[in-house]
């Protein structure tokens, strides 16, 4: 017997028919004797139906009004879903955020959860009784309601496993794992039985699409297990964990990339202190994010030239915002390159192992890859290469550390 | 300056412009000084599409989820009432049953309000910020959503009104006030300026289905200013208010009828004490409401016929009920007749003048339509008639009356 939360994300529970489903395992894990907490998403286009609204509506943003509008597709499917169980005769109860409660902070649209008080739910649960979570919401010290922003729902799934102290927090969506790195390009990609917090978060914040950064971040540091799972097929998932439960470790467990980000490169800057203030001042000013930087080394001890990568939808506002400063930063050319795409490999076992970095160069390189830019952090490394060679880069690599499945 | 309550049924609020031309009345009422509280219904469809999946998603029917379910249309409009409003340059904040709160009784699906809570709401609305209210909700004492039952934001409108001591509680509405009769019928019915709440409560307990007979109850008992009036037009409508408001006041103020109602005549039942009990028992238990009862005056002392109304979509569980008790009632004959419609006037007038009833009967027999039951209160006279003669009876008793437009 163990106490698991099952978050159902919006394909999971795109329609009363998955939302049958979706309660069909519900039913199962409760006949196995195990306490089940559910966490459900919007059902298929309700969030945008509502987000259009809001924006038909009104151009002034109130992002309180927007909250309280948005959360409502989450209530419904928490209440269709507790019906459903009935239906199956499992006893179930939905929960709002601010009946629980799940209390947040006060940044409407992507507020913060500070404490989930667990007084409602824990007797409900060890009763037997299944309770059903309306996700992405919780309640701001006023007492309006609030919404956790992108992926919010795995958010409050991750956050009550913590709270609820779950063995388990079960995330089933429209794919079946965590696999060592995209299917669609390489088709030995294989399943990864497990992968540690730290990996899951790489992978994540480099695009693979699986897991919402945060939630990963929120299991790492409350020591949540999770699980990435399918919730139209019968087999298990990814198990994301402490690094301690990986008893077979490799060295590098997947392959990411991000075709989301953008190169700009200021020609011939002064090789002088502040430059870089200069120029990432203005950037943080203009809510640019700016990732990998990597600043030439100056031939003639005073002009330079700084690269950099943004994301591609933050590019044109980039390019804007160093124009305008042009004079302060005194760059003689500005390239701003689009067609490029980051690739990374990941494995914490990186940090017991050498020559990592030197198997990932040597490979590109054979293959005649040019690298434009490379950083790396201690179970990552990442290097920013032309986009055209985006499938070939990925699969070479992935070869190289031997991550195909056998044939 | 006045405090009031506007309330904005669901034609009103059927879609996104409806909702734009609804904040533009209430920006104009804060315009003119007002302190302005609304109440909205959900948008065109919704509350259908959500009692659907309802319907769909489990044939047990737990009263707590459904609210959950329901209640959230009401939500989305009062976010969006507050965001057009904002649009339009005027403060307002939404607010959910719970929020504020509507504390009723834990009767989910019909429950009743038992305390507005006024600390949240009243500083706002002094500070001259509109208060938007999702309508037909509010909480229980377990910290559950309720709904209100049909009619429910009416309810919540007349009961908000009461609470925050409003001048006025204005219900917005697809016709522009309360006539002397239904206008489809008599082409010259005219619009009533005033109507008495007790008035109201027998117009629309008889089926003039422009406001709900709970929330006309409510508005008597606490002296609420009701206003009928349309969404569509700039006009005044038909002030509901305290008898002693209206000084030339009619004898008759208008004519109801209903065709909800079926006739059942049980021929030769014994005359005998216990009798009415043996029938009207055992229909009570089967939830079938009996209106209007006649019982014929016995010719031998012995057997009596016995004559009753009762909803037509409950006739057949009646006349099943009926037939159940045969043995016991011990009659003749039963017969059932749908085809009926009971006509009603309606007047405060009624108390202090005679031959009210009398001018009724003359009217209907100069036409040569029989009066199949009738009944009487203090200030109604109710004849059950063939449904054939429905506008034949209106019309000339609305001439009877006085109550046509002059020409």
């Amino acid at each position: 017997m163990a106490r698991i939360v099952m978050k159902f994300g919006g394909t999971s529970v795109a329609d009363l028919d998955r939302i049958a489903n979706a309660a069909g395992r519900v039913k199962r894990a409760v006949e196995a004797g195990d306490e089940v907490a559910v966490v459900v998403s919007a059902m298929a286009g309700v969030t945008n139906q509502l987000v259009g609204y809001v924006d038909k509506t009104s151009r002034v943003y109130d992002a309180r009004e927007y909250d309280a509008v948005v959360a409502s597709g989450e209530q419904v499917t928490a209440g269709l879903m507790a019906l459903r169980l009935q239906e199956l005769g499992v006893a179930a109860r939905s929960w709002h955020g601010w009946q629980i409660p799940i209390r947040t902070n006060e940044v409407h649209g992507k507020a913060r959860i500070e404490e989930i008080g667990t007084d409602n739910l824990d007797p409900r649960l060890k009763s037997g009784e299944v309770a059903v979570i309306a996700g992405f919401q919780g309640v701001s010290p006023r007492g309006r309601i609030t919404t956790l922003g992108r992926g919010g729902s795995d958010t409050t799934a991750v956050a009550l496993a913590a709270a609820l102290k779950a063995d388990r927090c079960d995330i089933y969506t429209d794919v079946d794992g965590v696999y060592t790195t995209d299917p669609r390009i390489v088709a030995k990609a294989r399943k990864l039985e497990r992968i540690s917090h730290e990996e899951m978060l790489e992978m994540a914040s480099l695009g693979a699409k699986v897991l919402q950064t945060r939630s990963v971040e929120l299991a790492m540091n409350h020591g949540v297990r999770l699980q990435v799972l399918s919730s139209f097929e019968d087999k298990p998932g990814t198990l994301v964990v402490d690094e301690e439960e990986i008893v077979e470790q490799q060295v590098v467990s997947g392959i990411a990339y991000s075709r989301d980000e953008a190169k700009i490169t200021l020609v011939k800057v002064a090789d002088k202190p502040g430059v870089a203030a200069s120029i990432f001042g203005p950037l943080a000013d203009a809510a640019v994010n700016v990732d990998m930087i990597v600043q030439s080394v100056s031939s003639d001890g005073q002009r330079t030239d700084m690269t950099f990568t943004v994301a591609k939808t933050d590019l044109d506002r980039a390019v804007k915002t160093l124009e305008e400063n042009r004079a302060a930063i005194e760059y003689e050319q500005l390239i701003a390159d689009p067609d490029v795409v980051k690739i990374s490999v990941i494995g914490v076992g990186m940090r017991s192992h050498a020559g990592v970095a030197q198997t990932m160069f040597r490979t590109l390189a054979e293959k005649g890859i040019n690298i434009q830019v490379i950083s790396t952090s201690e179970i990552k490394i990442s290097t920013l290469v032309g986009e055209e060679y985006t499938e070939l880069a990925i699969r070479a690599l992935h070869s190289a550390y031997g991550l195909d499945t056998a044939a």
